[in-house]
């Protein structure tokens, strides 16, 4: 019998005792520096919505709100569909810990129709996965040890001097291998390094506060990418007053937008 | 004594029955296509926050998810703060319309921290708002009659060829003149002609399902601006069966990064 990917592990969840919640805890394999990854985090309430009985149709957007960071203990994530139209599901996304608010968020679902269709952004510029070095993530959070992470723009190494602009750009892909599904998107959606460590070279305390993804592919695009490696491209807009944003796209390695995804996060320095 | 702009008017909330509620009713001035203009709309979510008594800080995010349209009539808005922080407060936001739910949003409001700052993203190029003709709404819904719209690109032509690209740039500010403040800022991200029809130069049926907007810059900045134009630039993504995406930027006159703002967008060809 196969083991449990590690994934799919972090992002378990299993109903309440009172059967109105879903339980789960995020384990030491997803560690980042306060509390754990947070697109484990995103993927774990956006998996309260898919395995949710009422669930209709494939994500197009989910939003999620870091209010607080998760503790190394259970947490309860509740999800309405507080809309149900004829092709779309509007969901709202609770995760508590210790009777304590700890993450909003919320979620559309539609069933789409073909209808005409165009992708306007180019793919970035990138020789292909085997011709860049693999990142050895030995000395970087317990996180980043479940991807394997090829990066082209974005390292953060001691001792560089501050870069002219914080762009990311980088080949990922779950490691170990595992077939690309929305939890797995919406994860790595937030592998980037943060805009701040690679526009300055150096580490500061920062946290994610909100983050969006918009997806803008089906399930069966998903399908079509398996295992392979997707690219990923980040970059901020600006850095004010102990905040900055990030918006960034992720590529199918057939050159197909499957997301766009945008953050903003607080930092000090 | 001056009278009550039309803005103002348009998402004024007053303190409902209950007292544990707002109310308001869009008016016939912010009229779209299929119920009244989203920007009215989320303007009117974010003053629920704004003004109510537990409010602290100012907006860094706001998404505002629309979840079926609204009707000619009065709403109720709900807003609670569900984790307050040391500097930052997480709120949920509920629009109802005949008891049920019409929006759904989240905000994230904070106290900034003087830090290191800079801005990535370059402010397109573009000559003064006087050197571009104003364009006339007289046949546009009545929403576009509030704001005074200097379009450089991004304009929907009947009987022109489809476009190669959904690029958008215009100078922007409310008509009657009114000094910018976070609601108006919101309102002004939801202010460009959808990716769709400028994209084709034609009309379709849409209606934007989720919109978020960061919050760049803090409130003396936008008492700066004052009543200037301000810089918006628009593109999308991608189109893919009955979704597409847009992301957006907002500029001062003097060259600030006000705002950045994302929109998912449903429609049918």
């Amino acid at each position: 019998m196969n083991q449990e990917h590690v994934f799919d592990k972090a992002t378990a969840l299993t109903p309440s005792e009172n059967g109105k919640a879903w339980s789960g805890h995020i384990p030491a394999s997803h560690e980042n520096m306060v509390g754990p990854f947070g697109g484990a985090i995103a993927a774990t309430l956006l998996n309260a919505v898919l395995q949710h009985p009422y669930r209709q149709g494939e994500p197009i957007s989910l939003t999620v709100n870091f209010a607080a960071p998760i503790k190394d203990a259970p947490f309860e994530v509740t999800a309405q569909a507080v809309r149900n139209n004829k092709s779309t599901q509007h969901w709202t996304i609770t995760m508590y810990q210790q009777e304590e608010v700890a993450v909003t968020g919320t979620a559309l679902l539609a069933h789409r129709r073909e209808t005409w269709s165009d992708t306007e952004a180019a793919p970035p510029e990138a020789p292909s996965p085997e011709q860049v070095p693999l990142l050895s993530t030995d000395n970087l959070p317990r996180w980043t040890h479940n991807y394997a992470l090829r990066m082209l723009r974005g390292l953060v190494v001691a001792g560089s001097p501050e870069q002219t602009d914080s762009r990311s750009l980088l080949w990922v892909r779950d490691e170990p291998l595992r077939p690309l599904d929305w939890l797995s998107l919406t994860a790595i959606c937030d592998t980037f390094f943060p805009r701040l460590f690679v526009r300055r070279q150096r580490i500061f305390p920062i946290g994610t506060v909100s983050m969006t993804t918009y997806f803008l592919t089906d399930g069966e695009a998903l399908d079509r990418q398996g295992t392979g490696y997707l690219l990923a491209a980040a970059q901020a807009n600006r850095f004010y007053n102990n905040y900055f944003d990030q918006s960034g796209t992720i590529w199918g390695r057939d050159g197909e937008l499957l997301a766009t995804t945008h953050q903003i996060v607080y930092f000090r320095d």
